[in-house]
C-alpha cells in the first residue's frame, strides 16, 4: 500500500495515501486559490467564501450539513491560506463516502443565500475582532503586509471591516466561478482507504466542479519595511523577517536547518541566549515560510517593556554569529529534528494529507520520506552558514511590533545590522 | 499487545501500551502534585519547579539537556496542571531508553542552581506576560479563581508576582521533596514500546525517585462569583460556570454529552443559536471540566461590544430550552462526535498516554475503548435532560469577562436565569 496519484476524467488531481492499521482518515479537495488571488476591492473574499460554502447548498441546509458530519462523529471544516482553500474531514473509515459527498456538494452546489450571508458576514466580523485580540498573532499580518508591501501577498486573509461589509452573493459566485477550478484542484485522502475506493468517490460526486485552469496571481517580491503600533499590553510582542526563499527553492531544506539551528527548538541559538542565558523572552523562534515565487525567514520574540529595548541586538548578534561558526553538531540535531518531526508527522493521517497537498503544489510531485531525509543528510555545516550568510548581506529587514514597543530598537538602527540598505533610504 | 499495569519494587506505577505500526512513543511521568497543592506563599511554585527540573542536574547542564534530546531529533517538555505536572518525552523507538533516562534524572537530581534560577524567574514573568495578553486564555483563570474563591484549586498555576519573586532554592527543594512522592508518580508509554522493555528501564531509571505518599491536599468546592474587568479590547472575552460533577462522579459522560450536545461541535445548540442564527460570536462553546472533588460545566463565548448585551440571555435561554426538549437525535450525535474523537485519539501515542494519566488519577484504574463507548451508548436523552435541569437549578452561575464590557448583563440580573441563589444575597 502506497501513496497513488491519478487524474480523474474531469482534470481532477486524485490521491489516496493509504496508512496500515488505522481505522480513520483524513480528506479533503485542496483549491489553489487563496487571498493572493484576490483583487483590491474583493480582499477577504476567499476566506468569506469558505465560510459560506457551508451555509447552504441545492439540497442541504447549513444546519443539516452541520448536523448530518456531526451524526457520524465526523469533523468537516476548512481554512483559507494566502495561496490555497482547504475543505477537509476527519471521519471514521466507513464515512469516508459521506464526507467526500458533503464537500463535493459544498463546492459545487453553495446557494450563498443572503441571508446567510448577512448573518456569516457578522460572524466573520467577530472572527476579525478575535484575530486583533491575539496580539502573537495579529503581528504576522502586520510583517507579512510590510513584507509584500501594496501586493495582495501581503493582504490579510480574513480581509479588512470595509471589503468584509461589502460583499454579496454575486461576487462570491463569480470568484468561485473564476478561481475554483479543476485544473488548480487536489483530492487527497491519507489513512484508511483505498486508491480504488477514492477514485470510484471521486468520479462519482466530483463530477459537477468547474474545468480549467485557475487564473494566474500577480509576481510577488519581498519588499521590507517597518510597523509599529503601540498598544497597552504586557509584552512587546515583535515579528521580524528577512527574504527568503520560495517552496520551489532547491535550497529549502537548507533555510529550514538554518532557521531549525537558529530558532527551532530548546537548543537553538535564539532559545539559549535570548531565554536561558538573558531570561528576555517566554516565547521566541524562527521559521522559514515560503510562498510559490518568494519567501522570508522570520522571527518571533515575546519580551517585556525594558527587554525590548535589548531584544533586537541579541538576535542581529546571534544571525551574525551563526553564520561564522555554526557547527556541524548544531546542523545535525537541526537535521535530526526536522527528520523526527517528519516521521512523526507520517503517523497522522490529516498531517499527511496537508503535506501531501503543500508539496503537490510547490513542486507538483510528491516526495516520500525517504527522498526527504536523503536532501537533510546532505546539508552540512558550510552550505547552512552560505545561506545564513546571505540572509545577513541581503538587507531590506522587516519588523513588525504591537505592545509597549517605544525601546524596541529603530528600524534604520536594526537595518544598519543587515547591510543597511533600507536605513539609509530612510534616515 | 495490549495495555498493562505493573508496580515496580518501589513502588512506581508503570504502564505500558504498545501500538502496532508504530515507529515512535510517548512517554512521561505524572506527579500527582499541582497548583492546588500550594501553600498561599508559594502560589505558582510547581510550575516554578517544573521549569527549574530542566535547568540542570547534577550530571547534566541545562544546555546539555536541550542540545542531548534534540540531537536524537525527540522533544521532551512539561507541564503543570491544577492537580498534576507531566515531564514527557516524544521520540523515535530507538530513543526510549535515552528520554526515560533524562527524565528520571530531572526528576531525581535536579540542582536549582541560584543563577539558573534567577533566568529562569525572569522567562516566568516573561509568560505571565504572554497569558495577559491572550484574553481568551486569562479570562478562564479569572473563572477559575471566581468558582474556587480562596481556595487554593482557585489559584492561578503560573502564580503570581509577588510569589514568583519570592521562590529561592530551599523551597523549590522542599516543595519537591515533599510533593514528589512515588505512591503519587506514575510512568506511561504508548507507541512503539514493549512491557518488558519499560519495566527493565523503570528498574534501571528510577531507583532514586523519592518514597512515600503525596500529601493529602484540601477538600475543594464551587463557590461561584462575579469577575469583571474592562479592557480596551475588540471583543468581549466571556466566560460562564456553573456546578458540575468530579472526574470520578458516576454521570461524567452524562455530562460530557450534556456540553457536546450544548456547545460541543457546529451542530450544537449554542453554535446554531448563538454563531449560525444571530452571528453573535465567531468562537462560542461548552465544556465539562472536573477535577478531583468537584468540577463545573464551562461555556466561552467571544462577541463584540454591543453582542455582548445580547449574549448571556441567548445561553441562559439555550440552557433552559435543552433542559425541556433536547431530542434523542441530538444525544445520538453528541455521542458520535465523543466516541469517533476518542477513537481518533487512540491512533496518537501522546494523546493515549495522557488519557491513560487522566484515568488512573481519577479512577484508580484505566477503562478500554470498549467500556467507554458501553457507557456512552447507555446514556439517552432522559439522563441528559435530568442532568441538565440540575445544572439549571444549581444556581450560583460564575461569569468572567474582559474586554468592551459595560453592556454585558449583570451577575444578578444572570444569576436569577438559575434560581437567583447568589442574585439575591448580591443585590
Amino acid at each position: 500500500m502506497t501513496l497513488e496519484i491519478s487524474i480523474l476524467s474531469n482534470g481532477l488531481t486524485v490521491v489516496s495515501d493509504p496508512m496500515p492499521g488505522l481505522e480513520s482518515a483524513a480528506l479533503g479537495i485542496w483549491v489553489n486559490t487563496g487571498s493572493r488571488n484576490e483583487d483590491p476591492g474583493e480582499m477577504g473574499v476567499s476566506h468569506m467564501l469558505e465560510h459560506m460554502a457551508f451555509k447552504g447548498t441545492a439540497t442541504r441546509s447549513a444546519r443539516a450539513i452541520a448536523e448530518e458530519i456531526e451524526a457520524v462523529g465526523g469533523v468537516l471544516n476548512a481554512y483559507t491560506s494566502r495561496e490555497q482553500t482547504a475543505f477537509h474531514a476527519r471521519v471514521l473509515k466507513g464515512d469516508v463516502p459521506l464526507a467526500l459527498d458533503m464537500i463535493a456538494d459544498i463546492l459545487t452546489n453553495p446557494t450563498f443565500e443572503p441571508p446567510e450571508l448577512e448573518r456569516e458576514r457578522q460572524v466573520v466580523l467577530q472572527e476579525l475582532g478575535q484575530a486583533r485580540d491575539t496580539p502573537d498573532d495579529i503581528v504576522f499580518d502586520h510583517l507579512q503586509s510590510a513584507i509584500f508591501k501594496d501586493q495582495p501577498l501581503g493582504w490579510p486573509i480574513l480581509g479588512e471591516e470595509a471589503t468584509v461589509n461589502a460583499f454579496n452573493r454575486d461576487m462570491l459566485k463569480s470568484y468561485m466561478a473564476g478561481q475554483y477550478r479543476l485544473d488548480g484542484m487536489t483530492l487527497i485522502a491519507s489513512g484508511a482507504v483505498t486508491h480504488e475506493e477514492i477514485m470510484a468517490l471521486a468520479e462519482d460526486k466530483c463530477g459537477g466542479l468547474n474545468k480549467g485552469a485557475v487564473p494566474p496571481c500577480a509576481p510577488s517580491h519581498y519588499v521590507g519595511g517597518d510597523f509599529r503600533e503601540i498598544q497597552d499590553l504586557e509584552q512587546a510582542h515583535v515579528a521580524y523577517a528577512f527574504p527568503g526563499l520560495s517552496n520551489a527553492d532547491p535550497d529549502y531544506f537548507v533555510a529550514q536547518v538554518y532557521a531549525t539551528a537558529l530558532g527551532g527548538g530548546t537548543s537553538s541559538r535564539l532559545f539559549q541566549e535570548a531565554r536561558e542565558k538573558r531570561g528576555l523572552c517566554y516565547s521566541i523562534y524562527a521559521f522559514s515560510s515560503g510562498f510559490q515565487d518568494s519567501g522570508f525567514l522570520g522571527i518571533y520574540a515575546g519580551t517585556g517593556e525594558s527587554e525590548a529595548a535589548e531584544i533586537s541586538a541579541v538576535i542581529a548578534g546571534e544571525m551574525d554569529a551563526i553564520a561564522g561558526n555554526l557547527t556541524e553538531a548544531e546542523v545535525q540535531r537541526a537535521r535530526a529534528q526536522l527528520k523526527v518531526s517528519l516521521l512523526m508527522g507520517m503517523e497522522r493521517p490529516g498531517t499527511r494529507a496537508e503535506q501531501i497537498a503543500g508539496q503537490l503544489f510547490a513542486l507538483g510531485k510528491v516526495q516520500s520520506a525517504a527522498e526527504i531525509v536523503a536532501q537533510l543528510d546532505a546539508i552540512d555545516a558550510a552550505a547552512v552558514k552560505r545561506y545564513a550568510a546571505r540572509v545577513m548581506q541581503a538587507g531590506s529587514p522587516t519588523i513588525a511590533a504591537v505592545g509597549p514597543i517605544k525601546k524596541l530598537e529603530s528600524h534604520p538602527v536594526f537595518a544598519r545590522r543587515f547591510g543597511g540598505i533600507l536605513a539609509d533610504a530612510a534616515e
